[in-house]
């Protein structure tokens, strides 16, 4: 996995009653969980995210359907397909992400650290390359 | 709505580029998010949850298909159809509830104020019936 980013295996309750995923705020993922957002109803051919956050840490889960996630930073880059509810893509701070290929029935749950801040996103690739490069230099990375 | 419940429209923003509903910790619901769960894969004839909660707090939306939910108190109840990401149910302490009537592409998707704490369940009728009269009794409803 590329810098600032990691795949997690979720725990899956499943019995006759049907399958219960539980995810905990610093325990299963290892941070808080102040917000949450889920995507879906997304079109062929449409490519979302473009940004980076300063801070914010993020698990990623597709819960229904599939969809592919382009994660980056100016040294290196790797696509993850999320298809499965019990396996999350956690985001770290410093990470450009693109998200593409939603299946029509793509639901993709988002878990963040903290709450919505427009400050912490970096929208322009310029400006994250270069913050980034910096940012990696100096911080010694999770 | 019976006591200690409520249904809350999410806003969704929608463009070109898909459907994101975002739901903040004490703002867009009114308590922290410590857990989240999703049940899916869930069968034809299947009824499930069959418990209360003695004090936790909880949004349930249902993010792709459909499920139906019975919420009852001693005094009361109603059954809930949940088919729209943007609409949550929010059931507080004291409150019975079953699910049943899951489609098969159904992802019902929890928000929980607290971790997880078996002493916080209530999983047997009589003994609900029991602790919740005298709850709703003595305890100002929100």
């Amino acid at each position: 996995m590329i810098k600032n980013t990691e795949m997690v295996d979720f725990k899956v309750f499943h019995d006759k009653w049907g399958h219960l995923i539980p995810v905990e705020e610093n325990a299963t993922i290892p941070f808080d969980i102040k917000r949450v957002y889920y995507i879906f109803g997304v079109e062929d051919g449409i490519r979302r995210g473009f940004h980076s956050h300063r801070e914010l840490n993020q698990a990623l889960v597709c819960v229904h359907g599939e969809v592919k996630i382009l994660v980056k930073t100016p040294e290196e880059e790797e696509n993850i397909l999320l298809d499965n509810p019990a396996r999350a893509l956690l985001i770290g701070p410093m990470v450009w992400r693109e998200m593409y290929d939603f299946s029509k029935d793509a639901v993709l749950l988002v878990l963040a650290s903290e709450h919505y801040d427009e400050a912490d996103y970096i929208r322009d690739y310029a400006v994250y390359e270069k913050e980034a490069k910096t940012w990696f230099k100096n911080v010694v990375s999770r």
